[in-house]
């Protein structure tokens, strides 16, 4: 699965810095989206009236004394997917993109985010709002700088900032008399009140000792000799990421969609091992798996999982150091320990230690790839018979697909939403059929799936791009030159320790030697039943070296606006190569 | 010439952490470096007693009331080569490698440098000091830290800091009750006293119009346009780096070993242009073609040298806003500009246009390179007759080469010390001969002359690897491969705007599959007459993105320990490429 993060170079940011719109001019006269110049405006069906909800919030923002409030788009773990009831931006906005940020000031409300979303945008929201055709903080930040006044409050809710986007704001606001106020009530969920969706509490299940790399106290072993090992000697270590604590404990649920993951934080010391969770989610055995009737080193304490930010402001005020991952703790927590009592690294080390698979999480994921296969045969088989009858459209393939993947076994439902194209709809990012809106399949176009399967051993992604009739010339040859970048970069030979980010190219070189490419990160970190986007491994800046037992999926595509789209996607295992010289 | 930023990886850096010594076991009982664990301590000819400084240097460090004083290894504008009255850490230490900083306390003095020069600092410095083998700013302050009271004081001079490294002081001292204290009096230089190396003034000169691309005006008309369509509409621009006011009005001089620069700054606003320099350096032509004898905004308004920060924290009084390039600006300067009055970027907009030749400076620059290969390819002819002679050694090579280069149009002496380097000499990173210690050239061993030249037109450089008899296998494998990723990257195709970091993995590549590698950067840029690593046009992470117009060193290779090294070097110029499609 192509992931969120499409690349924009530094020179289109300059182009398209302060360039906000409602509708631009090509969208003028097109029915299915908002047009806000004239008087009535336009509104498609599918935008949202958020008068109501907008006067709801800004009554909240004036009850807090504050000129704006900031509406991130992401969890309290800093989630790729988020549930329902964390869907606030959406909410708010009408907007209901992957990607963006809404602020709403007592006379303006408006959404930020990438090229991916800004058609949808303007389909989903009413005049109420602004779409600024940009997507980083300090955008965001510059532009509430000149909509507030000197002096002007500027709420956030600290859990929804990670450490990073608060430092962008706080930068951006340095010496400009405007503040940041932290609030831990977050104020679009007071105006959201009941209809907001609740909370879902599923059961929290050990996987069983087949199905792990490592039983828990393993991996805590590993962890605190980790930090034994670290000159700055944490005394404890806090994970919030939500497939920390999944992955730590071997244990699983359903809170989020696509990913087997709970509500969870830990807090693990040297000498104990708190772990925030609803503990009515437990049963007794998995109490007793989890060791919770003790208070030893490897004795696993419950809290509740609202404690979490008392609970860690009250360890912080002992004698210790807290070892923090800060690409997935939030502002909400970092406040709350003093700066000197901080051991910093962009990545926990559960991070660092889960990316690279041992020898049976190896084989796992290895045996849940050779079934997942199975049922993309068996689809791709099925097509080859029904899409000439002319009787397959995206939707109902997919389902089908998803079907042939549950009978897999330990089959555990979809890893993402599955990406089901025909002809043009295969070079939109993204996108994916609904029951109501979607195309026929058919011999006369190209065809991209890109689906995967949760397993209890492994997490799939494979994107195949097929054609059932004569694909033009210029399509064999896209077609052959992005399969060139995956044996280029799959076969890529390497010294142990390189980052993706140098070997990325290799995916590409084929198409750009005739002038292609695509706007798309090369591949993402994998693994065993958890995110299909298992950062931080993958070909991005911020992503880790790469080293022996990584997986990664290589996914290199090429797109033609308004005609195809071709994506060839595979999961690689990085192994030790045995070269001519070893120097 | 291969840069000075050797790579070192994350990995390396963690292993190495909190690692210094006295010299290591494998120096145990050799004469040439220093042994402090004898008693008396075994001190070679070479090292240096550095009593009396610190004696001198720790009083100036008592009447400021320190704990610590900071010495770098740059100078005011963040040069790579220094002036000799610049050489602090070098008079302070004995240590004279380009690399590395100073600490010294009340009690202990330390220097921090890389791998290429831990054997040379064994040499050089005797048991006043530690040495401690890594070399970032963190690690620095994290010693700092350990070693000074709380409440200490640590003072530096800020126009030997850039900002960048200011921060990573600042934020490890943070919440630590230790306080950096800027002091702009050198302690050095009043522990130096007399003995200081005198500022050499050599007169500053224009360059004849027929050697620039564009008069000075035409560049400030170009620069004041980048202000203007700036969205934080600075008022004026403050340029640091020495080769960015050489290049603004076209004036030369040599202050800097190899480097045609004099001792500058520049305050460029929309309605002035104000120069920092010793005006007495100018003839009277020169303040003609200056236009000084007027105040509109082409003309150059002299001021002392000294009184840059004076001046520029006066001019940052009024209401105004000025543009600093970060990674040249020193804290001196940055300090005095209140924060809502700085715009920052990591390069000024004269190191981004500097960096795109235009076509006359292409054609000049081009010019001098084929000239420069005339007086290489007579070295290289010379030497095919007269090594099998077993008359010539490193030295008296590098002599002639630097007399082919000076009876060239146009010499202006080398770009760098020559690099002629035979046999496992080779191997040295940065290796050069000297007129006492040098080795000859042989039928038997590999040779590699890395050199260049300036010129009035332009830089040079280039690097040749040669072999007179029968090389092994293995050097003919390794030399094949480096040849191979000269190739590769030369050849090939990208999309404008794609970063040199991303490509750099092409030169690497054909190495890599056997298991080979080289532990530098692949290149730099370079232009016209100016420094031979002209940065910010390279194949590293902080380097700019690549577009047609810019020059570049393409410098794989491959090097053996203690027997031999390989490394070809050209200059590449990036072009357009017509592709066959052009998406």
């Amino acid at each position: 699965m192509a992931q969120a993060h499409w690349g924009c170079c530094p020179w289109l940011v300059l182009l398209c810095a302060s360039v906000w719109s409602y509708p631009n001019p090509g969208f003028l006269g097109r029915e299915d989206v908002r047009n806000c110049s004239t008087n009535p405006p336009h509104l498609p069906v599918t935008a949202v009236n958020t008068t109501l909800r907008l006067a709801a919030l800004r009554q909240q923002i004036q009850n807090w004394n504050l000129s704006a409030y900031i509406i991130p788009d992401t969890d309290a773990h800093m989630s790729e997917y988020i549930s329902k009831h964390d869907e606030r931006r959406a909410w708010i906005s009408g907007f209901t993109g992957t990607t963006g940020t809404a602020v709403v000031t007592l006379g303006k409300a408006a959404v930020w985010t990438d090229s991916r979303y800004w058609t949808q945008a303007e389909r989903q929201m009413d005049c109420n709002w602004e779409l600024h055709r940009e997507a980083d903080a300090v955008s965001v930040a510059t532009w509430i700088l000149t909509e507030i006044p000197a002096g002007g409050r500027v709420g956030f809710d600290p859990f929804l900032f990670s450490v990073d986007s608060w430092e962008d704001y706080d930068r951006t606001f340095q010496d400009s008399n405007r503040h940041l106020v932290s609030i831990t009530d977050n104020l679009v969920d007071l105006a959201w009140g009941s209809e907001r969706p609740p909370v879902l509490s599923p059961p929290i299940y050990a996987l069983p000792e087949a199905f792990t790399g490592s039983t828990w106290r393993e991996k805590v072993s590993v962890i605190r000799s980790y930090m034994q090992n670290h000159t700055m000697a944490p005394t404890g270590l806090l994970l919030s990421a939500l497939d920390e604590t999944a992955w730590l404990f071997n244990l699983r649920s359903s809170d989020i969609p696509y990913n087997p993951f709970f509500y969870s934080y830990t807090l693990l010391t040297n000498c104990s091992i708190r772990l925030f969770v609803n503990k009515s989610r437990f049963s007794p055995e998995t109490l007793q798996y989890l060791n919770t009737n003790c208070t030893g080193p490897l004795c696993v304490q419950l809290e509740d999982y609202s404690q979490v930010r008392d609970s860690v402001q009250a360890y912080a005020s002992g004698n210790v150091k807290i070892w923090i991952g800060l690409s997935y703790t939030t502002y909400g927590l970092y406040e709350v320990i003093p700066k000197e009592k901080l051991v910093k690294s962009s990545y926990s080390p559960v991070m660092e230690i889960k990316a690279v698979k041992n020898s049976k999480e190896q084989a796992l994921l290895k045996a849940s790839h050779v079934r997942d296969a199975v049922a993309v045969i068996r689809y791709l088989v099925w097509l080859e018979k029904n899409v000439p009858l002319g009787t397959v459209d995206e939707f109902s393939g997919a389902e089908l697909l998803n079907e042939f993947r549950s009978k897999e076994d330990f089959s555990s439902g979809p890893s993402f939403e599955t990406i089901s194209a025909s002809g043009l709809n295969a070079a939109l990012a993204h996108y994916s059929p609904t029951k109501e809106l979607h195309r026929k399949l058919s011999s006369d176009e190209m065809y991209l799936v890109d689906s995967g399967g949760q397993y209890w051993d492994g997490t799939t992604d494979i994107t195949r791009t097929v054609h059932w009739g004569t694909p033009t010339a210029f399509q064999k040859e896209a077609y052959t030159r992005v399969l060139m970048g995956s044996i280029d970069l799959s076969r890529l030979v390497f010294p142990a320790f390189t980052s993706g980010r140098i070997m990325d190219a290799f995916a590409r070189r084929a198409l750009w030697e005739v002038g292609l490419n695509y706007g798309h990160g090369t591949g993402h970190g994998i693994g065993n039943f958890l995110c299909v986007h298992e950062w931080p491994v993958g070909f991005q800046y911020n992503n880790i070296a790469m080293v022996k037992g990584m997986f990664t999926s290589i996914e290199p595509g090429y797109y033609q606006d308004g005609e195809f789209g071709i994506r060839l996607e595979d999961v690689a295992l990085v192994v030790e190569a045995k070269t001519k010289m070893n120097k």
